[in-house]
């Protein structure tokens, strides 16, 4: 499974080297340190994660440490490049700018999250699924609920803390979202409202997870942890 | 065998869109039209890249039309990531950027090129082979060889092209070259040293067909197209 994390994170750095440059983002701190293109230069960045992408896909089809049989590889590369493409990342940040200054409802808001980061979020829980030999549709369905209500409750909570967050903990500058005129749910709902958002979209998850008992403990952390986060 | 062709073409097309941005080669032609970040914007083209690399590796996944086994696409799959990165396009064209300005001998060009155009050319010749049932390992080896001797012919003609070419017929600038400084074999041994080489490299690319007998007209047709090409 560690190739599978990787592969998935291979293709998370990618999109936030390119997210960050300066025709995008313009993000000069990621994780407390230089954006690449500020640490090296544009095109060492948009290199970078051109070479990031199909190293993701690589390590799918070929790691030997992966047991999974070679039609379980496709459907992972299949499921990843579906998270990184138009339906996921790509689409969703091109969304991102395009909406920028633009008033968007609600649902239009959650409809760009779910490509922007819920896609990636949805792919990292369902690629591990995938791998699950004889996993019952039922159980697979409830691992894409807790996924899709835990990826939107990540983005909301990102957007608050865009706000409400201090910059030294965060490793990156606040305020981007309003200085960028991103339709957000705090700038579409309030932050009051959002913040109940992401405490119901918590308990979506936590429920989603019901059938698995006790083995889902781990997953119930990460639930937990996204509510609490201030990073 | 479309969805392979197809796949490729992908991965080609995004890396010119990458290619012609301002941070890299800033091209503002391309095939006679104007270039990607030009007919909209460098954030569309960087995102149209993006989103073009996923599909090829998602088209090798899963396009129904492919009759090859899963363990064949995922060969597929790792030839075209590899000619795709670091060892491949990206790679290269990061040698590209980092040596303008700078002399290289002829073996330091080459090495160049087999990154940047030759890993994609190779790879074209290499993953329809990997389509054959039952290929003998000799001439897998000598379609690699061909392949190798056109993809450098073809470099090699490509910056002849951009010295001696005639920018209507191209459909691109010429000249680009001598004004970003970057060491190619025209500038390194001569025009007439170039186009000696592109000559030899073509007699070794139909030397590597002999095994082939007729079977092998169309990669014969395809050398001839690279010598006495004009665009």
């Amino acid at each position: 499974m560690e190739a599978v994390a990787c592969a998935i994170e291979l293709i998370h750095v990618y999109s936030l080297v390119h997210d960050d440059l300066p025709a995008m983002d313009d993000d000069d701190l990621r994780r407390g340190r230089p954006t690449c293109h500020k640490a090296y230069d544009e095109a060492t960045a948009i290199l970078v994660g051109d070479a990031l992408q199909p190293l993701a896909f690589q390590l799918l089809a070929r790691d030997s440490s992966l047991p999974q049989a070679p039609a379980v590889r496709l459907r992972l590369i299949d499921m990843l490049s579906e998270a990184s493409g138009t339906f996921g990342m790509a689409g969703g940040q091109a969304i991102d700018l395009e909406v920028q200054g633009r008033e968007l409802d609600v649902a239009a808001v959650e409809d760009m999250h779910a490509r922007k980061t819920g896609a990636i979020i949805s792919a990292s829980v369902l690629m591990a699924a995938a791998c699950a030999p004889d996993l019952a549709p039922a159980r697979y369905e409830a691992l894409a609920q807790f996924a899709a209500a835990i990826g939107l409750a990540f983005q909301i909570q990102d957007d608050l803390l865009d706000v409400l967050g201090d910059v030294s903990t965060l490793g990156k500058a606040t305020g981007a979202d309003r200085e960028h005129a991103k339709p957000t749910h705090p700038s579409v709902i309030g932050i009051e409202a959002s913040q109940e958002r992401v405490h119901l979209l918590h308990q979506q998850a936590l429920d989603a997870l019901a059938p698995f008992g006790e083995r889902a403990a781990p997953l119930r952390s990460l639930a937990h942890w996204l509510l609490s986060r201030n990073y």
